[in-house]
């Protein structure tokens, strides 16, 4: 596909922007109303294998914070999952789903845990701050909620904590997955996180003032230079191979949380009240039809995969595949996608119908 | 900008893109997380010249629907906006500022009232839908809320009634402007509206069922062939020359509705209550500082507008341009941008700074 993405005040730029597009950035995606690079020229599999390797700077200032702070900040973001975030500790962080009154997925969001009455959603691609203000309004709750200027920029890769440690100093080596700290950046503290949307290793760094962007990047990108650091992207092949799931992408608001995988986030405790709750005990009650696997299959390179390619077995549908690409690791194209209960075993065969008119010989295999 | 769009399922294509596709689109924006065709290899002015004068097919299925249903339908679509929709009449389409509790912008829908307890939002590019649960929710509310398989097709430009009539029959001529009729399509009643995102007259056509997208594109397409018919899109000569403003770019949610020029859709009454209605009284006594103007400006053609630009005069700032385009009927750059009260005269002079380094000489205009 080679349509331009027509640029627009509405498809918001970030604090990096400049410097992403003085790197040559060649590819964009949409989140959040807000640019995401995706591409620099180069090919995902040489950008996947220079992530594996070495150190990548990603603007992900798309992952927008939806700030809820106040006397009921901690009822309001329990109220919006079913993850019991009744021992979470401030410097934590939590992926959690959201879901709505029919607990369909609203969005699945790392929750970060700034105080008692002090929250930061780091969101996918839907507007929670809307949900979230209406649930304020319809029931009259005592918080603040907004969209702050934070901008998070991801240092990911095997030398990330070595880079970081130029920058913010050997502090960021004992940040715990998971966890945040408040690192000093020329005085001004930052919010650190070691986290990112691959498996590699890595930090986000959640900037919460616009005009230090270019700031912060140059003198990563300096720090970066004997690490071989590149402007990278999340890469679609690690993300696969790592099955890291995209709200929109593996799931919508059609899909609950136990489809999703996400049982393990969903607490269904007596004591712990929150939205949804009634619809998601009945639907674990009564058991999910449809779950999330990974699909390997075989065949040249697949092509791009810009919506949902069916999975059938001996005629039988079988689910769909919903995001896939060619893995150089494994020399055979790998998949996520949505898979019907009786084909979701591992090992379980299946017929990949993609878009270009091929069916690929495939097989379902677990997520990591 | 050359950058292209990376594609995914999450970006979700439209029941007309494949039509789109084969027509050679060049470009696409997003809106609510969906395709909208912007260009087709064609310069925008030779695409507004095509609009000005013959007829246009638009792949506006990006106009999602925000579908709310029952006992409380009228209450929770009254309690977003300060229209006063207490008059409302079923087959009407009513351009609607949401507010929220700060009586900030949410978004700038054309609600369609299907029956009194029954409602569509066609809503500009913010998750409503999120807004509108959220307030169910929090107030407990008796209706329904969804997002229907529902994809506008707009057809504009002087000859759409002869197009139209062609396929609905002469019964299009009868609808008048901002008003919708069911019409049938092959034995399916459409929603067909006098509306459209242009000055040049045409229809929108609610479809609602994406499996006959194709067919009622070939149909329309084959039916257009003598009237010179192209595909097209919004057109930002055409928007900017006819002061049609679009959120995300004119105005955001950092904006009251006074600020946008929509005094007119504000209903002050005492037994008129909506969300946001003491904080929009409080900002109508207390007067705004800025409003939305257009503003002409000399030099040759300006760069894409891809952020804010400043205006100033004599070194004092006068607020910025959003939006701004050369127009061939003028021969000047017209734009679209927010003007500090000290400025926002009809012919007051200000100095545009383009993102190109230039300053031109510009003049506010109103809007029409």
């Amino acid at each position: 596909m080679k349509t331009r993405l027509a640029v627009s005040r509405r498809l918001r730029s970030t604090p990096y922007t400049p410097r992403i597009e003085s790197l040559g950035v060649s590819d964009y995606s949409i989140v959040n109303h807000t640019i995401l690079p995706k591409g620099f020229g180069r090919s995902v599999e040489e950008d996947f294998w220079h992530l594996c390797e070495h150190v990548q700077m990603w603007d992900v200032s798309c992952q927008r914070q939806v700030e809820i702070q106040g006397e009921d900040a901690a009822k309001l973001v329990q109220m919006m999952t079913p993850r019991d975030l009744r021992n979470a500790q401030i410097g934590q962080c939590l992926y959690a789903p959201l879901i709505d009154q029919n607990a369909c997925m609203l969005n699945d969001p790392v929750i970060l845990k700034l105080a008692e009455d002090h929250y930061w959603l780091s969101i996918a691609d839907s507007d929670v701050l809307l949900w979230a203000k209406g649930l304020m309004v319809g029931y009259q709750l005592n918080v603040n909620i907004k969209e702050p200027d934070v901008s998070p920029l991801a240092v990911q890769g095997p030398k990330s904590d070595a880079l970081m440690a130029q920058v913010f100093g050997s502090e960021v080596s004992d940040i715990a997955f998971f966890r945040f700290k408040k690192l000093d950046f020329k005085g001004r503290p930052l919010i650190v996180a070691r986290s990112g949307y691959s498996k590699q290793g890595g930090f986000e760094i959640y900037l919460d003032d616009s005009s230090l962007g270019l700031d912060l990047w140059d003198t990563l990108w300096q720090a970066g230079e004997p690490f071989n650091v590149a402007p990278g992207s999340p890469n679609l092949i690690e993300r696969v191979e790592a099955g890291l799931l995209s709200y929109g992408n593996e799931f919508t608001s059609e899909n609950n949380p136990l489809e999703c995988g996400f049982k393990k986030y969903c607490c269904f405790d007596d004591d712990l009240q929150y939205i949804g709750k009634q619809a998601l005990l009945k639907i674990n009650q009564e058991g999910i039809k449809q779950q999330i696997r990974g699909i390997r299959f075989d065949g040249e390179k697949c092509p791009p995969c810009a919506s949902t390619w069916p999975l059938t077995h001996e005629k039988s549908e079988a689910g769909f595949i919903s995001t896939a690409i060619w893995s150089p690791k494994l020399k055979c194209n790998v998949a996520l996608g949505m898979v019907a209960s009786e084909f979701w075993n591992q090992g379980q065969s299946v017929v990949v119908h993609c878009s270009d008119g091929s069916q690929r010989q495939g097989e379902v295999v677990l997520l990591p």
